[in-house]
């Protein structure tokens, strides 16, 4: 049992957690939680190790997961309740983390099936919002994101924290704006974008399908460079005195109405 | 000019922002940065003084709202660029603050127009979801929030930069679930709730106007108790593996779908 705090692998994961440069270079991130652990398990991510701290995993849930974990050859780092805790995110840690493997798309190898909807973010900022985002994509069946431009890392703690283990279910692709461009130059894949200055009522829109959704950065909006990749641009009316919504909560009215209208169309 | 960390005011200033107690006891709230400063007055707040460090200030739009308030005989306190910055929560400090007056209205004297709508928020804990959920309130041209129960604090900074000045336009309403109870049952207002055990879909639902529509914590959703309060409850539907929504994109979800119903309504 790991009980010392310059431990080389419990140094690695407080990297993990705190230094996005180590996940970018190592391409590994780390999680915490039964809920998280377990999803990561079931949707078959990459785990290198799990981590547990016996004093702590109460549950006989977590239990059965380290059980499952061993017959699969699966490392696990016992540590002390006091490491654990030490690298702890959580509030009232459950004694149980993971080592996992980030899993990227190149944007060369996205294709769009009759159904599917990908949402575009430019230079998303806050992680908490990209993990909100990512939590709704997949409530409404969406296939994932991609982070255009530089953007928050969807492996840090706070955007894991926000998805509610759908980070293990959305695709992740990383583009820039030309790659992006070319992709869809080639791909001829329908882009929705969403700005306040423009007239077409989201309401009143019509949605194609397949389609990406392109929402602009939390300060910026779209830029006139986005708005030239769209094959539509629609804007959410706002009655009152602010000029704009959060970036999550504007993606997520967005991807209700476009659920709403694809509903729609095939009631008829 | 104020230059000291021990300086009464400074520490008040510091209770002020960190302290939920020194809130709820003083009625007071310090605000910080341009555009929520000058919403403050543009509302009409109650401002007991300014916060000016000159040093920091560098934007003509500031000194005008500074002459504008030594104009009205506002306290303004001058403090040097360090000692803003000490107690600075906005990255960039712009040198200009305020400390102003809690707005609250009691239940009973809640009245509902046509056309209104407020959103009633069990226990919510997060000052982020509250903040923003009154910014897309707003939005939407929402009068306010009912804060049942226990909740975080609209007057909290994270709360207070999340609803982008939207907290000034605003209704603001705490009550327990008794007293909103007993205020349904006089008013017979309607009370339209999202939960994600029912079968009504939310888009096929009716929406009465004016309506409050009840929205669960991020934790527990909502309770027997609360569901007999309803005069409807509505799910939104989730088609992916998670079985919830971030509350404030659950909210805007729903407050966008009844600003739709009503836009549909009037065209007929």
């Amino acid at each position: 049992m790991i009980t010392s705090q310059s431990n080389s692998k419990i140094k690695e994961i407080r990297r993990l957690i705190h230094d996005r440069k180590a996940r970018d270079q190592s391409g590994l991130f780390y999680i915490e939680g039964l809920r998280l652990v377990a999803e990561a398990i079931q949707m078959r991510a990459k785990i290198e190790a799990l981590v547990v701290a016996p004093d702590l995993l109460s549950s006989s849930f977590g239990r059965e997961l380290i059980h499952d974990a061993a017959t699969k050859d699966l490392p696990i780092f016992e540590v002390s309740g006091e490491i654990f805790k030490s690298i702890s995110v959580k509030e009232g840690p459950q004694g149980i983390g993971a080592v996992a493997c980030q899993r990227w798309m190149e944007i060369e190898m996205l294709q769009l099936a009759p159904g599917d909807q990908w949402i575009a973010l430019d230079a998303v900022q806050d992680p908490g919002n990209l993990g909100t985002i990512l939590r709704t994509s997949d409530a409404v069946g969406g296939k994932g994101v991609v982070l255009l431009e530089h953007s928050t890392d969807p492996y840090d703690p706070t955007a894991l924290r926000a998805s509610m283990g759908a980070i293990f279910a959305q695709g992740l692709v990383r583009a820039n704006l030309e790659q992006f461009a070319d992709w869809k130059t080639r791909s001829h894949y329908s882009v929705i974008g969403t700005s306040g200055g423009v007239k077409c009522d989201f309401h009143h829109a019509e949605y194609p399908d397949p389609l990406v959704l392109l929402m602009g950065s939390e300060r910026q909006g779209l830029s006139a460079r986005h708005l030239e990749l769209c094959d539509q641009v629609v804007a959410i009316p706002m009655v009152g005195r602010s000029d704009s919504l959060n970036l999550a909560v504007a993606t997520g009215v967005m991807l209700y109405e476009i659920f709403n209208h694809r509903r729609d169309i095939r009631k008829g």
